[in-house]
């Protein structure tokens, strides 16, 4: 089975990567931009049976920084 | 509008942040895991009437490097 994490910056962390995303978008012509946040997309190919509670657990522990961090879990299912 | 980009890379190209971040998860004692692949999510704050083809030239210029990346648009409405 397969399952995605989506990690993103919580409302009010700076995210120095998106600013300078913004600029450039900015730079390149690209008007009409008001924010642009950079958050992180992890694809998990596990064994068939793992548990909802052993991907969370992997996230808290490893995958997101829960103090500025929040995190989404999507199961694909094969 | 929002909309998010999903960058992830291509089959057959090298991730060592992949590899590096299955290997902890190895550490950490979660068995069962067969790969991991890092990508990045960009969430963009754009005016509303932002055209496709506008978001496709920014991934296509900036935010995704095609040689080595797909990427995926979702736009959401408000």
């Amino acid at each position: 089975m397969k399952a995605r994490i989506y990690v993103t910056l919580k409302n009010g962390v700076l995210d120095p990567q998106g600013k300078a995303v913004h600029h450039a978008l900015d730079g390149l012509g690209f008007a009409g931009v008001a924010d642009v946040r950079v958050g992180k997309l992890i694809e998990l190919e596990l064994a068939d049976g793992t548990s909802p509670e052993d991907i969370d657990g992997m996230c808290r522990k490893l995958l997101a920084n829960t103090v500025i961090e929040n995190y989404r879990i999507e199961q694909v299912e094969p």
